[in-house]
């Protein structure tokens, strides 16, 4: 079993039969259960399960199962808290918890969804308990921080490329690359496979939202699951902004003037200007960029070549999606 | 060493001389240096240093700081978030953070001291590590539990007493319980005097609530630090409330009226209530059950004479405050 989407398997079936969420009280919880339950690609919590099995066969991936659950959990908690802050009504074709219930339900069973998910990654033998803990309190801050400096970056008119990656890295990368690092701590890896596997992760996690940022322009609306243009519509700062506000003026100035528009005029008449921009094609080339620095991180650890050919597997799946 | 105030210039100091909060970005994290900065009593990390000291001496009260630091952040988390949810504009005098910046700063950089909280709390010798993080994490779910509970009584037009004192419990006692608890645990204390000292904090917080409720209506407003009545204004379903509900029809009626009342008559019409329906003495008569049972589980532990008394003394001086 090697592949992203059998340990996908194993994590839905441990949400099935770990009940890790108290049941009362059910105005607590029952949030956390539903925003747990939207289903989503789990991807984080089945790159744990890999990296553990890859490196610790079946007493890894035993080993992992627990810390797959707080992963996912705290993945959705994050969600969660930054709906309320985006106000968005809707996650992945539901409404979203404060609009189902309010926002102080949200905020609060947001804050258990944390400590719950704190609970479970510390569920891993003792030798590994305090390595797992720290990458994960870390971890956990860095995500924080990428969120804030999105929320910074909203009122900028002019953001650096090295530090649009950095807020990515912090924001995605971290993510994955705890993943991959708390799968390799618990499979058994050497100190330095961890650093490898935690590098591969926050690369991949860079090349994965440049993707992201991609098809939310150039994506088909039919496989993305959202509507194509959001981030254009909101003035969200993407890479493809980033890229477009360091060209030429005469583009800035005509981008800057095509954000002013409304609605399908603004969507059709910016992804007009990216693309006379070259952007997509700019967009190819950072995703390989930094797949290719996952791919030398991978190809550095001790896995055996066909361990090594899934997660390459991985890479190419998710940085070649069109959802 | 043995008052409580003692431990209580060891915590401000630590505050001063640690540094667990980093500095950037300061849009996260200046945040929580404000809500911590904000003085209050340090009772939670106070006590948590006194039971270390009192079971493991100098190595305990060594083993405590972090933890103490800990404890201390994670109470200033739930109040940041409480005054959101409540939208409370002042604590202890000055603007809460969602005013002084904005909700969603106030969500996200509470989000990060429940992570520095934990980091620090995990801040312990390794043998400690995972009885310590299981009593704050289960912790941590009592207070959220709590605050459930009080948000949900809201709605209700009846509470019985039983699940009144099972709110504080969790949403004061519990705090107070762990503080107790994780001092007895890094100071090295045995099984059944960690249980002991836990069962000590949780009810010492229940008597402690019962007694802010009776404060904020009987308390003079010089040494309370808040204006006397706010409950009562508010609609906060406090001790007084839920005996008052079931005492005589009368009463009830009266008091349903009173409460329809505005501003400084309805505080004066309510007390004038609650005086004739005997509920200050009800309280004392509360605050001694409950400090009694503290008290009883003080005297089961091994404790010396000596440190029992400092411990009756806080008892006392928290249960005799007029602050």
């Amino acid at each position: 079993m090697q592949k992203i989407s059998d340990y996908s398997l194993i994590v839905e079936s441990a949400f099935k039969n770990i009940r890790f969420i108290p049941a009362e009280p059910s105005g607590l919880y029952d949030p956390a259960v539903y925003a747990l339950g939207a289903g989503g690609k789990q991807l984080r919590p089945s790159l744990l399960l890999m990296t553990a099995d890859s490196f610790g066969g079946e007493k890894g991936v035993e080993n992992a199962i627990h810390p797959a659950l707080g992963i996912e959990t705290f993945h959705n908690f994050t969600l969660l808290h930054d709906d309320v802050m985006d106000n968005s009504d809707t996650r992945r074709g539901r409404p979203t918890v404060h609009v189902r219930w309010d926002v102080n339900t949200a905020i609060l069973s947001g804050d258990a969804m944390l400590t719950l998910a704190t609970r479970e990654i510390a569920f891993v033998p003792d030798t590994y308990l305090r390595r797992v803990l720290d990458v994960f309190n870390s971890m956990a801050l860095e995500v924080y921080e990428g969120q804030r400096f999105d929320m910074d970056f909203e009122e900028m008119s002019e953001i650096d490329e090295e530090a649009y990656i950095e807020m990515i890295r912090r924001k995605t990368g971290a993510l994955l690359g705890a993943s991959a690092e708390i799968g390799a701590i618990v499979g058994g890896a050497s100190g330095k496979d961890c650093v490898l596997m935690k590098e591969f992760g926050n690369m991949l996690g860079i090349a994965f939202q440049i993707q992201d940022d991609w098809l939310d322009t150039f994506g088909d609306a039919a496989t993305f699951g959202k509507p194509i243009g959001g981030d254009i519509l909101n003035d969200k700062k993407t890479y493809l902004w980033v890229q477009a506000m360091k060209g030429e003026s005469g583009d800035v100035e005509a981008l800057s003037a095509a954000m002013e528009l409304k609605g399908d005029v603004k969507i059709r008449t910016v992804t007009h200007l990216y693309e006379k921009m070259n952007l997509s094609e700019k967009c190819r080339k950072a995703v390989g960029h930094y797949s290719s620095k996952a791919l030398t991180a991978l190809k550095k650890t001790s896995l055996p070549e066909d361990r090594k050919e899934s997660f390459r597997l991985l890479v190419e799946k998710l940085t070649g999606r069109k959802k």
